[in-house]
């Protein structure tokens, strides 16, 4: 068995010496990752995933300390999102797999040209150096985020959330235990050694060392960070999602969607929180599409025409046009065509994820050009909205911010470029 | 001849909620201004050049009430970054008109794919939104930035140095006409209209307003904006660039190369400040390379090798290594190889430029990969660091930053990207 990252701190430590020691270790290992092949990172993410597997008992035995420490305090679905079973383990061993099988972004050359006097100008990826993320209960992020941060040539400070310690700290141990076996850094993946709530502001204010933070978690979690970040952050605020039901759509279709959308799992930043009809189909489309929700066992808040169509529906307030429920419940209403959802999700919306379901192209193409969110879907579920299934792998989460990185975060939006000019002596006139 | 803009404050009016109606109309400007047809874009650019023509003597009278008040108050190379004659009008104009012939970056598909599913993925060039600069006493940097900012479809709120008030609000006027005449707001180019230095401070806390803060002007400007800004910033920090000549140099190569890197203006951010000399050459490369820099008047600072090598060099102490002189200043040393030029540049320099002289490929391979900056090159002086010569038109700056932009940002570097999804009626399992 492998010994358990020390992780507590000694008396008289104090927490930014702590975290500066860190952040000078994690420098010096982000010099080496950059430059790191990427046989190494695969063999090191391999190893970590063995590791894994053998220590799937002991991992066990450490979350089942942090679940009894929070018997009683936290409710029941945060307590499904700390557990860990041997299914899960695997899952996070698989996790670890697929990483590596994921192609490696650095070094790719991303443009290459040649300008009249000769100069060679090539835009190429690198890594973008120390990234730190900040997570809550989910035991399984430690693996997730240190494995995106080390196959992209990164090296990683993680803080996870106090109730997950244990669970954090066994699965970090089989991290080290893959870069040491790839001869890589120990310090590539760093885990912070105290649970104290100051570790996260020091964090957030080593600018210069930390070169990105990446919250997971809660939205007061994310504007914590947002707030007091002295770095950029890749925020994931609010996925305020909407569909739109044109009057071109195939009413078959667009019933199959809008439950997906709202009903497959109602706790992701995918999930519809609202629904749009047009107003010229509200007649033939809003009751068949409101019962379908209404008996899967979805609230629905509506305007005056909804409440019309499905007795079973309550009258929608302002503030439901801006909720992100996160819950069995969606706001509704009509609007006048697809100019009005677009006036509508641009107004209202958190420029995550919307859909619109039309068969008719020309309405489709200006949804897309016009709705200023990150993925904008055209007769498909917004609960698309997912790295995995984009077909980039994993992803360290999705942001909502406009700056590097729009929506999900793979293993290339962790990196950065530099030019590489290749010259034959040329000097500027 | 226009109307100069009326950019003063009235009576009774406050900054914040000055700047927070800039805001407000920018953010409209920029809805309008992603969806503007590069038709539109660029007669609005070419008008605004006929206006600049058309007003040059108007915008000469401006710029001499500039000069007039600050003669005395400020030192000459800084009334000559602010002084206009009829070639320097001339020049913005030509400017807008080369902006205009850029390649739109808007709408650009930079990847698609298909899932498995089924699923169409599509990235998509979209602009940033809003564009805050905040600049010293050049006052074409009014008209560089905002046709830059233009091009790429956003809206920009520009804040000027109070120096260049009059210059820059006749230029401006200008800009604006060239919107108006190509039907596209008015508010696509804002300028702030009070030189209080308090607003820049409001301009830094329109988070959520403004998307992106372009600093330009010298190094505490941009401290202060790094440091005060509450959203992303394209910063420019430091040009500290090195020219390392390497064992396999072509010596006469090189000698032309340090010259122009140091000496061709040394005012720029791509002025090489060290000059690194492999050990294995010193005793035939030192001598001529430094005679060269010192002959055209350049202060050499130097280590012992580089002071036996001659007399009039000066003895280099720790800080020279760190400094960015932008005068005819040089340090120098021998270092062991290019390993030693590699841990020297990583350590002390600012990850913005570095050249390396050699013949050799795999050396400079070694250094490309290696040194860890924006823009690193082979046989080629470091004064091409510059968007112009790089091939991508104007430029709004070079990051020194690795998120975003690095690098010369031009066009492209500002914008941010969508993903359009195509599908016929998936949903997610």
């Amino acid at each position: 068995m492998v010994a358990l990252s020390n992780t507590d701190l000694k008396g008289g430590e104090n927490i930014e010496s702590v975290m500066a020691a860190i952040g000078a270790r994690a420098r010096a290992a982000a010099g080496q990752m950059a430059l790191a092949s990427t046989e190494a990172k695969n063999k090191a993410l391999v190893a970590a995933a063995a590791a894994i597997r053998r220590e799937s008992d002991a991992i066990l035995v450490a979350n089942r300390r942090d679940i009894d420490s929070v018997k009683g305090k936290l409710s029941e679905s945060m307590i499904d999102r700390l557990a860990l079973d041997a299914k899960r383990v695997e899952g996070i061993a698989k996790g670890l797999e697929e990483v590596a099988a994921l192609p490696d972004p650095v070094g790719t050359s991303l443009a290459r040209w040649t300008r009249p006097n000769g100069l060679d100008i090539e835009r190429v990826r690198v890594p973008l150096g120390v990234i730190g993320v900040i997570y809550e209960s989910r035991p399984n992020v430690t693996a997730d985020a240190g494995a995106l941060c080390l196959k992209a040539g990164n090296a990683a400070i993680l803080r996870g959330g106090s109730e997950s310690t244990h669970s954090s700290r066994a699965i970090h141990a089989c991290l080290v235990e893959g870069t040491k076996a790839a001869g890589l850094p120990a310090d590539a993946i760093q885990i912070v050694p105290t649970t104290d709530r100051e570790a996260v502001g020091a964090m957030l204010r080593m600018a210069g060392v930390i070169d990105v933070i990446v919250p997971r978690g809660g939205r007061s979690l994310v504007e914590r960070v947002m707030n007091e970040a002295r770095m950029p952050v890749f925020a994931h605020l609010e996925g305020l999602c909407h569909v739109y039901v044109d009057r071109d759509a195939d009413l078959e279709t667009a019933r199959k969607i809008v439950l997906n959308a709202k009903m497959r799992r109602v706790s992701v930043c995918g999930a519809a929180e609202t629904l749009l009809i047009d107003r010229a189909i509200a007649d033939k489309a809003l009751k068949p599409i409101l019962a379908d929700l209404i008996d899967a066992g979805c609230e629905v808040r509506g305007d005056a025409a909804v409440l019309a169509a499905d007795a079973r529906a309550v009258a929608a307030t302002e503030s439901d046009w801006t909720t992100e429920y996160l819950e069995p419940i969606i706001s509704a209403r009509v609007v006048d065509g697809v100019a009005g959802a677009i006036a509508h999700i641009n107004h209202h919306g958190s420029h995550h994820t919307d859909s619109i379901l039309t068969e008719n192209e020309a309405t489709a193409e200006r949804f897309l050009n016009e709705i200023d969110s990150g993925i904008v879907l055209v007769n498909a579920s917004t609960q698309f909205a997912d790295g995995g299934e984009f077909g980039m792998g994993a992803e360290i989460g999705i942001s909502t911010g406009k700056m590097h990185a729009r929506g999900p975060v793979g293993v290339e939006q962790l990196t950065s470029y530099k030019y590489k000019v290749r010259g034959r002596g040329q000097v500027r006139p």
